[in-house]
């Protein structure tokens, strides 16, 4: 029997990019909308939005905007869902919240629907959406995790300025097209925007994503080190994490190193466990040139796999090229998975 | 005392980027000059070029050019090399190859001074100057090998175009200024200007550089993995290669994952090797946001070394981000190096 009940839904942080695209997935997947309330701070209150034919006016997010609401998606940043969160769940909506603030609290889950759906049962009135480049990560783990078990993760990561919002395209835009002019570059975003230093990114990498921890890795390091583990409940795995932001608008690349537990695993045997795991097309065919860009995968759903290749000296080493639209699978889309997950899990 | 000889030098790809690179670096670095004679292609012949104060008009290339020269630099691809070196040696040259023609020979020394200048003592005519993404490699590896002990290396690249040849930087421009006017992106060069398929640049990350070789590794993966065996003589080391093509002109990154020998090392035990070690300048202070990046060493001569952190799960385990000047360190520069280690230790 399906389920025909409708929702009362709340996107804080409407205006923003994945607000936005928040907004965009639930039409698109029609999603049972029986009220939408688009939230931001003040100074975006006022704007006016059309879901599907009803336009719907953005307004300030205050403690009453959650009267009434059942599934609150909060993507304004840390900040907000660390003071605005309790409010929606004091009056009885579930938070999906797509920030970090909450993501590590032993109490809330870390969900990727593909992944660990499960965890959600025991909410506590918050879910947490993991960071972008950890979320296409697992989607490829944990398909290899149940076959084949997982001793050691190690990635180096090639992320897209999008994850740092709409000013740091902005940001990379102007300095790509000061370049071809023969200009200077003017860096005032990048890498952190709240940090010290500022660097151009226009034809650029650089070796930081969020601030420096006392351990010299980059908070963005220790998020996908920490949510990688809580996520595949294994709280001793081996993970590591070197983040790179480069010249790109939109998709995260990685290139992960794993070890797995089962010895004589072939490439076949690799490509064949994670072309039938959930969320993930593999794209991998080196005669053809075939392997996933995030150029391609920007727009797209899934979670793309490919450079498939045992390691040359451990035979229990596998090298992988994971690609994926930070955006989408890393923010909007797995935020609504999630919340399908709990309509269809009955849990909301 | 000095040796004060002079010697008749040739360089061969004299119009090219790291041709020209090369010339520029003899006249910078006084380079005991007695004759420098300019080769190309007879498309590029008759081309006139200051040295110094002196007009150096471009010939082609041919067997007859290398009667009386010393040192003959060559810089015009593999198979000019493999065609032309030979006639070389013959008139009694001793030539630096800046191709990967006959950087696997056994008889042929693969240097790169600061690591292994003593092995082109038995060098019998050709000696080969490594792949650039090795170079810069090496020369962090071997002050490591030296003192804690070297047992494993998993290096993901992030790569500049200028890797390609200057087709392919007007490539990465072109492309750019198309999505800036919000036109196609027109791709010919890259990934690899003679394989079947060609992708875009701008804004984008291509996992192949070289073409694809039968296991699934590009031949520049397998470039990295060879070279670096040979130079720190370990045919046994465990070496894997990502390779990773970006929209960066000029200079070469790398996430470097080592395993030592040592227990016990501390990341300030790891930095001051490094930083006592030749050709290398450590870049490294997170809480100053302090870290190489390409824009930086372009032009610049050293390997710079930075975000050096110890792995969290394995004490032998350590990360590093080193970047150089491919078309320096990695190419030119290095080449230039080793013409003047021939000439200290009376090579040449």
């Amino acid at each position: 029997m399906p389920n025909e009940r409708k929702y009362r839904v709340a996107i804080v942080g409407a205006t923003g990019a994945v607000g936005q695209k928040i907004m965009g997935l639930l039409e698109d997947k029609q999603f049972p909308v029986e009220e939408l309330v688009l939230l931001s701070s003040a100074r975006s209150a006022g704007t006016k939005v059309l879901f599907g034919t009803t336009e719907v006016t953005v307004q300030e997010a205050t403690p009453e905007s959650f009267i009434g609401i059942d599934i609150a998606f909060f993507s304004a940043g840390g900040s907000v869902s660390a003071q605005l969160a309790k409010e929606a769940i004091d009056h009885g909506a579930v938070v999906i919240d797509n920030t970090s603030a909450f993501r590590m609290d032993e109490n809330v889950p870390l969900i990727v629907p593909e992944v660990n759906a499960q965890d959600a049962e025991n909410h506590q009135g918050v879910i947490a959406n993991p960071n972008c480049s950890t979320i296409q990560m697992v989607v490829a783990l944990k398909p290899i995790l149940n076959t084949f078990g997982l001793t050691r993760v190690n990635v180096s990561t090639y992320q897209a300025v999008s994850g740092a919002g709409l000013q740091a395209i902005e940001e990379l835009e102007e300095q790509t097209a000061a370049y071809l002019d023969g200009k200077d570059m003017v860096a005032e975003v990048l890498p952190v925007g709240g940090d010290k230093r500022h660097f151009p990114i226009a034809y650029n990498a650089l070796p930081q994503i969020d601030v420096f921890e006392d351990n010299g890795y980059t908070a963005e390091e220790m998020k996908m080190i920490n949510e990688t583990k809580k996520i595949l409940h294994m709280p001793d795995l081996a993970v590591a994490a070197t983040c790179v932001r480069l010249p790109i608008v939109t998709s995260h690349s990685e290139s992960v190193y794993i070890e797995i537990e089962e010895e004589g695993v072939s490439v076949e045997d690799m490509k064949n466990v994670l072309q039938d795991a959930p969320g993930i097309i593999v794209k991998d065919d080196p005669a053809n040139q075939v392997y996933p860009t995030p150029l391609d995968a920007t727009d797209e759903e899934a979670v793309f796999v490919g450079r498939i290749r045992k390691d040359l000296t451990n035979d229990k080493g596998f090298h992988l090229w994971i690609v994926s639209d930070n955006l989408m699978k890393g923010a909007a889309l797995n935020t609504v998975q999630i919340a399908q997950s709990l309509i269809e899990n009955e849990i909301v």
